[in-house]
């Protein structure tokens, strides 16, 4: 009786445990964008950014969440903090019209750009944040 | 005619304005804090962040979102994006018990820690990304 209840959960475990391991590789993918603005084209770049996340969020179901600011001390200074639904929604992400329309328009503006990929310690919120 | 819609435009401004500025004031109040943590005690700050923002989104009406990541490529490199409902909201959070608790337990873990006043662009998001 035991041996059975035994072969019995390592057969429910092989089909279980694959499905674990795809839901593990098919995690968010989060990351921050760091950029350096050209200061008299900021308000430009701003609008840009702005119509760009609206439509990201909108038409691309793998696009979970489009954050972007400024620093008050720094105008200058944008941070977007991206998550994606996994890589490959990040990676047809940067080949939607709207995104090679949004690079092609801000190439002139932005001074230096960091990416950095990041891993979540807590995502907590209250609501949804979304203006 | 004309003189009486000016006088009923000015006296509708003044009781409007004082809202709308008010509102203004009262506006939600976004923060990026960039702290770099002690490497050996790099999981025991994980973990009383985590507790932290749990902590903070559940009891306290006022903090709205703690996103908290670290880096891949420098996982002591932590970044937290915060919104509280405005600025009355932050210092009644940083009077809590549990932010007290929570600042006692890791300041021995704590390298640097740097608090950057940020303002949105745009705050996009599909759904409520909360973990």
């Amino acid at each position: 009786m035991r041996l059975q209840y035994l072969i019995t959960i390592i057969i429910m475990a092989a089909f279980i445990l694959p499905e674990k391991v795809s839901a593990q590789s098919n995690s968010n993918y989060l990351r921050i964008a760091k950029l350096t603005i050209d200061s008299i084209k900021l308000e430009g770049y701003k609008e840009a950014l702005k119509v760009h996340a609206e439509t990201a969020i909108r038409v691309e179901s793998g696009v979970l969440m489009l954050y972007a600011v400024y620093e008050k001390e720094h105008p200058t200074h944008v941070s977007v903090f991206e998550i994606y639904a996994n890589v490959d929604a990040y990676n047809f992400h940067i080949k939607t019209p709207h995104f090679l329309k949004y690079k092609a328009t801000v190439q002139d503006m932005v001074k230096s750009l960091e990416l950095i990929d990041v891993v979540p310690i807590a995502l907590k919120a209250k609501k949804q944040i979304s203006n």
